[in-house]
Formats: structure tokens, sequence, C-alpha cells
């Protein structure tokens, strides 16, 4: 993509709303723009980012047997007085009357459909397990917005439902996405840690926040150093293997961790102190085992070996990909701007031309931009005649993971430099080295 | 996919709700699942259509140079009160107030957004072209709503909106969208003709659908029969050139054709009768120019190469991916069910074991999935016990292009069976050839 057929609007001051490095950042960074109280338009840059994040999601969640779907952001209220949460939802549901003065809302969540959904299809055991998930958007009117895209009324969720015929099915099931989950961060640069959590307006007793350690995390966590350490799993992790997840879940829940809310300080005191990791903590993932809270009330029965009907035990598990986005700025960012780990990276590399107009730079610039681009990575290609200062600042703002920079003695003389965002190492290289020496960085 | 872990809903009765095919096919084939009123889930199987439909949209809107952004849902009332639109759009418009007692709304369309985003970052004729489109839910509260995703009340919509700095570049940029909309519907097997079309509550004097010709459409058409042998430009298309871009669409737009409202009898009779069509059409994509209508009232202005600042000249081009899905079978079925085009269908082959649990079917059809896949095609595995007619209907009505049937005998003797759903043409081949001509047929 050439910069200058590219909508890219940098902001050169530092927005005074913003209370939070990963808000500010998006904001001068063109990735988001405010459009309404805690509504957000992404713009092409953050798009680009959101569309990586929502493809390692979906990549991890169809890994594990998960199924996707789409279902529609306005529900019917009816079908949340069926499960009886149409009241308990309090404000934060967004309620709306259609033409005909029916009661529709825009969905918080979507247990409710999903288990209409399935009771309207399926009557037997032999069809379980059944895990579907789809990436919506979603919208949960806060009283007070915040924090840009970390806690929005309108934001992306990835949610997946599980329903199984017996608790410990549904075990397994949990499980399954428990282990997705550590992948998928993991995928994204993201040490994530799960921790004991509250259930709150989703219901049941079983439940993990996954949580990534940075000083400007909204809540306080408690857990044992030695999840630092803790491998996650390869790509050749058996979804299949109730017993191997098990472990691997066994392993990931035996140190202490926990967020504030279920903090327990005679638990914590056992753990030596020198173990002990008190930090500020962002959540990027919730998971919750409910088992029949709305299978029961919305009658999603199915029969089972012995021919008697029974309701599912069902979990369901969420991710936010629009505030992951923010989370990742949180956790990799220096004073220059943003620094994305490779995975969700916008663009793979930057190319600067440093004096567009020059014939030997411009005739570097083309080649290496057509080179790279043949090499699978996506190039945003600086073409722009701007002066210097700005341009390495924009590079270093939007945080692309490699810059390739061409001046005009050294394109004359043959040669380019490769920048490392995250270290900030520069190497001169022959143009012709170039292309091979960035597809190996990345 | 192994069928016995997907999550496929047949249905076996006709739903007595739907009237025209497409949604009749839909429902069947568990595509979609009605949620209230004009409001559908997406099951898996329609879920990989719709996102087939969306990828070629994309591919071809980026390649005109278009850029893709993402807008919520909701808007704030206070923007369509400063197009004017707020008032005019009448009870089509689904309105909210939110737990502070604002205005907001679900967006049936973007104008007033956009315009916003402009008008907040580009100050430049330098800056200009700009293209910017999103795909996202919309909203249109109809009031009676009708024909499964034909005509819904949330539906996706993929809608651009172009800048310019005057009247002639803004019909360069509408030539564009023309050129890539042509591009857009032929890749996905569509017959698109544009017509000369109303411009309703987008405004505007120059406006085109787009449509096909079908005879459950749900209008009347008329157009010159040299349209279907006209020739749809390729992929080298060059999107920078205005003159060619300029004689595409004269070539497309010479011949008559309009819809009912825009038909002219007295142009009409100037046809010769044995090249006059008129025939039953569905729209799936309407352009629009409307010039200043939103960037004067907007104040959305840039500084000209003078110096002065003028309202930029804008467009707006919808394509609603949801419905085109259901345009795509309503072009394309047989009595048994659905015919898909090859770039949307959902999965490329359906692997038929006629005997699960026979040890020649099993072990041919397991080595034909693992090769088939790894040749990178999409292949649903019927691996399910049921009996050979009601495979055969499921898989006839779920429409993939090809099918392949390996019953016992012929697994035992080294031969399967290729089906091509269009033409039903069906032939026998070793198994060892199977693989090559499903590569080919593709």
């Amino acid at each position: 993509m050439r910069l200058s057929r590219y909508f890219l609007p940098i902001l050169k001051e530092t927005p005074k709303e913003a209370e939070i490095v990963s808000h500010r950042l998006m904001l001068r960074a063109g990735m988001i723009r405010q459009q309404a109280a805690g509504i957000y338009s992404w713009l092409p840059i953050g798009k680009r980012v959101l569309d990586k994040v929502c493809g390692i999601i979906r990549e991890e969640q169809d890994r594990s047997g998960a199924l996707e779907l789409w279902m529609p952001t306005i529900q019917s209220a009816d079908l949340w007085r069926e499960s009886g949460r149409y009241d308990d939802y309090g404000k934060e549901m967004l309620r709306i009357q259609d033409r005909h003065e029916r009661d529709l809302l825009f969905g918080p969540t979507n247990e409710e459909m999903i288990t209409e959904i399935f009771r309207s299809y399926v009557r037997s055991y032999k069809d379980l397990p059944l895990n579907l998930y789809h990436i919506q958007w979603k919208f949960r009117d806060e009283v007070r917005p915040r924090f840009g895209v970390m806690r929005s009324r309108e934001f992306l969720m990835k949610d997946a439902y599980s329903f199984d015929i017996d608790y410990g099915a549904s075990q397994t099931a949990y499980h399954r996405m428990f282990v997705a989950y550590l992948r998928t961060f993991a995928r994204m640069g993201l040490q994530a840690i799960p921790m004991r959590a509250d259930t709150g307006p989703i219901g049941g007793k079983l439940s993990h926040e996954f949580i990534i350690l940075a000083s400007t995390g909204e809540s306080q966590v408690y857990c044992h150093r030695d999840y630092l350490g803790l491998k996650v799993p390869g790509e050749d992790v058996d979804f299949s293997d109730a017993a191997a997840l098990a472990g691997i879940v066994d392993t990931w829940t035996k140190p202490y961790a926990a967020t504030d809310e279920m903090h327990d300080e005679a638990e914590w005191s056992q753990v030596a102190e020198a173990d002990q990791l008190a930090a500020r903590g962002i959540e990027v993932g919730h998971i919750f085992h409910f088992g029949t809270k709305y299978s029961e009330p919305m009658k999603a029965v199915v029969s089972g070996p012995d021919g008697k009907e029974v309701p599912v035990s069902m979990g369901s598990y969420g991710i936010g990909p629009s505030r992951l986005v923010a989370a990742i700025i949180e956790a990799f960012h220096d004073d220059n701007g943003i620094i994305w780990p490779k995975a969700v990276a916008p663009f793979d590399v930057g190319l600067i031309n440093m004096k567009p107009g020059d014939a030997d730079c411009d005739r570097a610039c083309e080649d290496l931009y057509a080179q790279l681009g043949g090499r699978g990575l996506d190039v945003l290609y600086d073409d722009v005649d701007q002066r210097a200062g700005a341009k390495f600042a924009t590079m270093d703002l939007i945080g692309l993971p490699l810059q390739v920079i061409v001046g005009p003695r050294g394109a004359k003389a043959g040669e380019a430099e490769i920048k490392i965002r995250a270290s900030g190492e520069r190497l001169t290289l022959p143009l012709d080295a170039i292309v091979n020496r960035v597809a190996d960085e990345r």
C-alpha cells in the first residue's frame, strides 16, 4: 500500500480526553475515531489489526472444533423473558422498540439466542458435543464508557457456546476452550494467565478470566510467579483427548492466581513471598461453565442413550477482539509509539523513501516494494514528500515490526537500512540483500 | 469438515412461510434461521457462503483503490440532524434512546458518518481522490419484511463513499465503482445489468441499479438483448485510467436498460422488437452520485489548488451481501436444491461415504479426504450412517459444485464416482485419478 493513496490520519497532538496509553496511541496513529460516547469507527489501519486479531481467534476456535455462525445484533425481548434475564440485566441493556412497538434489544451477549437455535434443531445426544461461536458487535450501555475501545459501549465480541450431554462432557468442552484461549493469546505475543473469576450476570459456578499483566491494567491481580514460565500447548495439541486437555488445565490452574474479587488472603499467604506476583492486569478473555442455567428454563433438551430427555450442560466463552487490540498496545509500546507483535501488525514492513523524486531513491524503493510484495509481505510504502523527522516519527508511532529506509546517498551506493522497531537496532545492507533479510526477520 | 462434527440442520419439510425459492432453500439447507421478523442468524453453511461473497466484494473494492474501514452500527441522531435526514427518513429508521436519553439510531446507511470522518481529517485536494468502504450490519425497519434475507430488516451491506475535488473527478470515481461492480458480480457467476435508477432517500441525480434477471425477481425491468453478450472487464483493468473507465461505462450504458420506475416507453419503442428483453429482475447493487448533497450542509470542504475551499463531490455505492446470497440462489437452483457457482460455494466438494463402517469405503474416503484437503480444496465429508437416498438428497440440496461418491463395491474395485451438480453428469474413475480430476474441475 502506498501511503500517498492510503488514509492514515496521524494526529500530531496528544488528545486530551485519552486517559490511558492505548487510547492515546490508537487516536494518534489514526486507528480509531470516536463517533459518540463509547462508540468508535475503526479506520483503515485499525481495521487491519482487528482483522489479524480476529483471524487468529477464528483459527484457534476452528482448530478446537468450534463452528462459526453469525447471529444478528438485534434480539427479541421475548427470548430474554424466557430465561428470566430481561429484567435482571438492568440499564446496561440497550432496549429498543420497533415501528410496531415490539420490544427488541441490542444483544449484550447471546446465551438465549444460541440456546433457542440449539433447541430448534438438536434432539439427540448423538449430535453432541457441539460448540458454536460467532464474532459480532455487541452493545452494553455503560454509565461511563472510557479508555477508548478498552471499555466502549459498542464492541466486537467472539462468543462461543458449548452443549454437552452431562457435566463431565461439558467440563471437557470447558477445557477445550481453556486450551484454545492459551494458544490464541500466546500467538499474539501475550502471556495470559487464567484466574478464578466471578461469574456476574452470565451465571454458573466455574469461571476463569484470562488476564495479561500490564502496569496500566484496570484491576489488581495476584498470582504465582510460576505462571511466567509455563509452556503454552503447541499446534499439535489433541482436542479430542479429554485426559490430555484436563492435564493442561490442571497445570495452568494449580499455582495460585486470582483477581481482586476472588482473592483469598489465607491461600495467598501460603505462596512463598519470592513467588508472589501482585500486579495490575487487563482481562482479555472470560470463560464460564453454567450447566443447565439456560437449557432448563428454555427447554433445550436432548434424549440420552437411555432414551430419557435431559437438559444440556452448557458453557460460554468470550474474547473481545476490539478490547484486545488496546490490551496488546498496553503491553507493547514505548515513548515513540506502538510496537506490534508480528502476528497482529497491520503491515509487515514500512518502506520509507527519504526523498521521493530522487531517481535513485524512487528506483530502489519501487524495486523493493515490488519484491517484498512478491514475497507475500504486506508493505506500507511511504512515498510521500515530507521531512525526515516526520517520516520516522510516523513509522515509529504506527509500530510496524520492520522498517526499510532508503535515502539518496544509500540508494546511490546501492544500500539501504533495516530498522527493527522493537529493539531500535539498525543495519545497513546492500539493496539486493534487503528482501531476504526482511523475509527472515519476519 | 466431517459432517458428523458439523452443524447442518437440514429441514425435510418445506417451510410454509417461505414465499420464494431462495428463502425456501436457505431454510431447508440449514443456511439461516429467523430470530424475529426480518432478523436472521446465519448458520455455519450459510456463513461460509456469506464469507465467500464478502471476500469477492472486498477484493474488487480493494483492486479499485477503495480502502476498508469499519464504522459502528449505532449512530448519533445529531449527525443526521446536520444533514437534515433525521426527520426525512421516517419509520424505516430504528430510533433508540440510551440510558442518558440521548437519541441514537441503528444506521440504515452511513453518508453522514463518513462525511463526518472525512471532514475531521482531510483538508486538501492533495489527499483526494479518496474512497472509503465498510461491510457492516444495517437495519431498516420495513413495515413488512419478507422473502427471507432478500428483504430483511437487519442485513449486511457493503457501502463505499467517494470524495473528489470536483464533478469531473467524482464522475471518474463513479466509473471506478461501476466497473468494480461489473467484475464483482461476474466473479460470482452473475450477469448483472446496470440500469438507470431512482435515487430515493440517498439523493442525487445520477444512479444505477445493478440487476440480475430471474423469473422470481421483485421488479419488472426492460433492457436491450445486447447486454447478454457484453464482455466484463478483466483483472487487468486499469483503475487509474479515467478514459478507459469512461469507455467501459459508455459501452455498458449505451443500450437501453431501465427499471420499471425509470422506464420510458418512447425510448423503448426505438429498440427493435427482437432485441427487447422485458423480464423480472433482482437488484444486487446500487450506486449513487450526489455531489455536494452532504458535504455542503456538513461542511466537508477541502482547499483546492487555488487555495479556495470547496465542498467535496461525493458518491455512495452499495451492495447487500446477505441479499446477494439469496439472489444467487434465485439464479442458480433446480428442483433438487441449490447449484452454487464455484466461487461462492460453501465447500468445493462433497465426499459421500455410502457405507461408513465398511473397511474399503472408510479407507478410500479417509484417503480422498486427506488428499483433497492437501490440494487446498474445502471438502464436506459425509461420514454419517444414513440411507443412500437421504445422503444424495442432502448433497444435492446444499448444492456443492462437485460430489465424490464412494460405495462399497466401487471402493473394493478401487473406483469412485464424480458427480457434477450443475449438469448431473456422473463419471466413474479409479480412486487415484479422482483428486486430479476434482482439482481440474474446480
